[in-house]
């Protein structure tokens, strides 16, 4: 015994040694960045840009996990400190590019060598007898000649706004999108419609009120240097809508808590922010026509809400139908089909902002959509391929994001921090969070027979936090004064509901009496009373939901995918040919596999990964409905959309249960 | 029976019905490319690059798809048919902007507003009132003023050559290096380097001179225009050495042609680039001083080759060493483990080129490194995320250049295309790859016991193929009149190998009776006789790597990763204490885990995939040496280096049998 002890003291040292050595060596990963960063000959040439992402990316990934050796958080908030890490190597540069470089000016004042009437695209100017090269960025109005960025550093560090839009938001909304394919998620369509469209639209124009009162006092006190219309406060109030819970969904996930108000935070904010893109492009959209340029014009405002609906609807089906463009016979080459499947996504988007609308609106409609038929298509390699794929340039993409907003806290050389607009403004999202939280909660509560209760309220006024799209939408444009404002606002914003609100997150949900840590199915369990939990199941789903899926069900996943019953099972007899037409082959293909298998594996329909030492068992299966009934008492006849709607849910259960490690959280008694 | 068969043909055309669908489908998607390529707005904002990246990409993975559907080619030519079809969409887009697209020229000649010493970064131009912003893009020496792009729409699609350099080639080389952990490469270890070092230095020097010779010949006749150094034909000699044998690797996976074969193809395709590389940078490097500047200068040649030795090593160190660096407890959070593998290997090729080395090379190596060591640590999740992570980005990135070289094609603008070089280029590198391979294969037999036979030096011999890398060599300086003949050489060549030898490989195989369709074991049985295939494998495996192998089992693998033996049973027992201390506490957890495993899941450490229905169970095993010795029989004591090593080796036999669809090959009666 006394020897046994001994070793394990021997052993806890190694293991402490262990622990050292890895400090050290995740030191020696930081020291990396070191001398790529003091570099000149990196920073002068093609690799600025590329470094530069490189440091926000390495930066925003090694803190949380350097956070997590040293023992300093836990597995959890190390794994999705989305902004909260992540925003921190971002800061540190951001401090000593600002004060650690030389401002070296760039330009005087333009050159006056006006020729002709048509820019060129090269310049050649003759500099004491060397030739340089330029390249035209654009043409600047003659307002804002003044704004073009001071220092070269900065110059050289800053990304340019449109990089946000096109480049790190699509895979970010695209993932949202993809990953959308949820029970709770569905049982809840009408809330979170709700509190997507309308709770988005009241949010923005309570917030724009507000803040043009704020403005008004502003103007009165002296405080505001130029001009700020009703326009602009409407646009902030439209990019400040848009929020982005991840932190709270994070830990969510990590305590088990409640699904359904799950459902509706992850849902509302997916949706939300495909709102706030159009609805803040519609109101740069809205300009009156005549000689008060920002008074109230009905014409240009119908004219904005044409606009709203015109590109809210146009993305929304452009990424629908590219979603449901189907590969169907590609299963003998899976890099061909998921290379294919991500360049649909990429295609979408690209032809949205070809037509007009927006790309990333397009891009979510286009995930979920994919998610909803395309992914039937796939063949098993490719599915969990693109999964993988999507998951890791979302991370990438938003750790990007988070680092870049700490660089531009620093490095942005416009900032106009106003105190009396910033107060304006965190009163104004306080408030205009309220007005869409509680009385919308009230008026869904009268159609609803689960009713969303007041602790759920508390919290999801509470979950309202600003993230990467807030950023995006503000960076976009920030050549006015307004416009400067408004985005050192919403930075602040970002930042303080991030790291204050963000962190607040588990005590709160403790003080609210929210359940966690328990199975989303716990009561009534999921075996025995079968019947009653369809029921249940039946009565919770939207009305609108289950008239879709059934029509979805029976007649466009026969014909879009390879899953689903045959059509010559679902549409009348009278139409025979037809059916089989539009009836993929594997369908029955699918049919008769279905059969022989063991229903295990049907039932069993989410991702089970079974570590066996150093080999793993895993059993991915599809989330598809299938045809097959349980049958487990061997019938099979009836395959009506019901039943397979009640599988699709218990499937997505199921995974939900079998995901990610239990935390046991200090539960008070509640209910 | 009569009923069944009208059901089979009324099925029949429903599955032919599905067909034209399909067909349909295909084209649809290729539809959605006209409207983004027509729209104008996209070519003149920021979009206009990713727009045509998007082209490359989606129109390079197209076509072998539709060629697929329409029942035009194979499975596996549609798989992995890269430059073959790939090039397609390139060379439709190059002939419509050359042909199709009116030429405007962006500049006339250099302004002259010389007004300081230092150029600025930005311009503000004042044009007949607008103002416009030019950034600063390089100094440009006074002879290449007249070789900046003239044509505004060929501008807009040609990328920077260095894009290619460092953002198209680090994925494709990285991949080809992480996925050298195969048994028989390191079998023909010893084979494999001199044919890459020797080899490539020997064909380079070889092209090179005949190169001069054909160029002293143009000069003879008249048909060269301008100077073109021996130098610049060395430096040919190095661009073109590159070989690049995908589509014969490619066919030769797929017909389970000889794996020696295959890997002394594969092997030294891989060193091969890096060599090339090197080898072009250090004759860029030979600058002769004195009068007489292009005469030899052996002071300066010496510098050559220090520089060759300088960077080859250089990176190579560099690779190996971020390589090693290790992620040890983050198996809880895969995402992140695999982001920070993936930045990583990012940060290997910046820190390279910080460091004035050659950055491909480097991520080459840690590519390798990180496959050997790094690999072990992850977790499986990480594991396959990571490769499919890589196979996809360099799909893409080999897709993009593929198609990219068919655009240059015709949009590049100063091709000069002279026929006797052409002709001398193409008997130069049929000699140059003679000259390589059978002398260099009559020496190594000497050595080796198992022979390169006649039959595999002709089929390495016609495999010389050259492809991305020779390109992406070739685009990066186009400068000069010298440099730019031998650009659009290679682009000829790199067309007619991929195309015809490409094409021929398949007869090729046959009509040089080389083994196809066969199990890379089948002679003698991998079971019953494990001892004779232990000393055979014995006798087989390069000394030196033996050697090596040995050092790397019982020392590095348990410093460096969670696997292998426990440093205190492979030290000397006097240094117990060091040995606790770097043994990390995994490796006895793994240990313990082994003991209780069923042996089984330790043998057959490939990929096995069984599909079962639609549910598949995958048991992604680790490839890397366990301590455990195959306990059939209970014996646990011996954990020597050489047993691990005919595990690993039979586990590697095992993932190349268990791998891909077998094909019956119409094999002629060879041996």
């Amino acid at each position: 015994m006394r020897v046994r002890k001994t070793k394990h003291e021997k052993e806890y040292f190694v293991c402490h040694f262990r622990q050292i050595s890895d400090f050290i060596n995740s030191l020696a990963v930081l020291m990396c960045l070191g001398p790529l960063f003091l570099c000149r000959k990196l920073v002068v040439t093609i690799h600025c840009k590329m470094f530069m992402v490189h440091v926000h990316l390495q930066g925003s990934c090694i803190v949380p996990w350097v956070l997590f050796e040293t023992r300093k958080v836990g597995t959890g908030v190390a794994n999705r400190s989305h902004g909260y890490f992540n925003s921190l190597p971002g800061l540190i540069v951001g401090v000593i590019l600002r004060y650690g470089t030389p401002s070296t000016s760039g330009h005087d004042k333009p050159f006056s060598c006006s020729q002709e009437d048509r820019p060129f695209t090269t310049l050649l100017v003759n500099v004491s007898g060397k030739f340089f090269e330029y390249t035209l960025k654009g043409e600047i109005s003659p307002g804002k000649i003044h704004n073009v960025e001071q220092n070269d550093m900065l110059r050289k560090v800053t990304f340019d706004p449109e990089v946000f839009f096109n480049i790190l938001l699509p895979p970010i909304i695209f993932h949202a999108g993809y990953s959308l394919k949820k029970r709770h998620f569905f049982r809840n369509l009408g809330s979170i419609l709700a509190y997507a469209f309308l709770g988005t639209a009241v949010s923005c124009f309570i917030i724009g009120n507000l803040m043009y009162g704020v403005v008004k006092l502003m103007k009165l006190v002296g405080q505001l240097s130029d001009k700020f219309y009703y326009t602009d406060c409407l646009l902030f109030g439209a990019i400040i809508s848009a929020t982005d819970p991840v932190t709270v969904l994070a830990i969510f996930n990590e305590l088990h808590a409640d699904v359904d108000l799950y459902a509706l935070l992850f849902g509302e904010s997916v949706l939300n922010d495909a709102v706030a893109i159009v609805l803040s492009s519609s109101i740069v959209a809205y300009q009156p026509t005549g000689e008060n340029t920002h008074a109230f014009d009905a014409a240009a405002f119908f004219k904005s809400v044409g606009v709203f609906l015109g590109i809210f609807s146009g993305s929304f089906m452009m990424g629908a139908v590219t979603g449901v463009v189907t590969f169907t016979k590609l299963h003998c080459f899976p890099l061909l089909e998921t290379a294919l499947f991500f360049l649909m996504s990429w295609s979408t988007f690209l032809l949205a902002e070809a037509c007009g609308f927006t790309g990333v609106v397009a891009v979510l409609f286009c995930g979920i959509t994919q998610a909803h038929y395309t992914y039937n298509n796939l063949s098993v390699e490719s599915r969990s391929r693109t999964k993988q794929l999507f998951e890791v340039l979302h991370f990438l993409a938003e750790n990007f994001i988070f680092s870049y907003m700490g660089l531009a806290l620093f490095t942005f050389q416009k900032h106009i921090f106003s105190p009396v607009f910033i107060i304006g403004a965190f009163i104004a999202i306080f408030l205009g969070r309220a007005a869409h939280i509680y009385p919308l909660s009230f008026l869904l509560n009268l159609g609803r027979r689960h009713k969303i209760s007041w602790n759920f309220q508390h919290m999801m006024m509470f979950s309202g936090l600003r993230g990467a799209m807030a950023f995006a939408l503000a960076i976009r444009d920030t050549a006015t004064y307004s416009h400067q404002m408004m985005f050192s606002t919403t930075l602040l914003i970002v930042f303080f509901t991030v790291w204050i609100v963000g962190g607040g997150t588990t005590p709160m949900l403790s003080w609210l009496n929210i359940r966690v840590g328990v199975d989303p199915d716990q009561d009534p369990p999921p075996t025995n009373d079968n019947s009653e939990r369809r029921n249940r199941t039946k009565q919770e789903s939207a009305w609108l939901f289950r008239l879709w899926y059934s029509f979805d069900h029976n007649y466009l996943k026969p014909i879009l995918t390879h899953s689903g019953p045959p059509l010559t099972t679902t549409l009348p007899s009278w139409c025979g040919l037809l059916a089989r037409c539009l009836t993929s082959p594997q369908v029955y293909d699918n049919q008769e596999q279905l059969r022989e298998e063991d229903s295990d594996f049907i039932l069993n329909d989410g991702d089970l990964t079974v570590t066996y030492g150093d080999t793993t068992i895993t059993a991915n299966g599809s989330s598809g409905p299938h045809t097959a009934t349980t049958s487990l008492d061997g019938r099979r006849t009836k395959s009506s959309s019901e039943e397979a709607l009640e599988r699709d849910l218990g499937a997505a259960d199921h995974e939900v249960t079998s995901r990610g490690t239990r935390l046991v959280f200090p539960l008070e008694d509640n209910a």
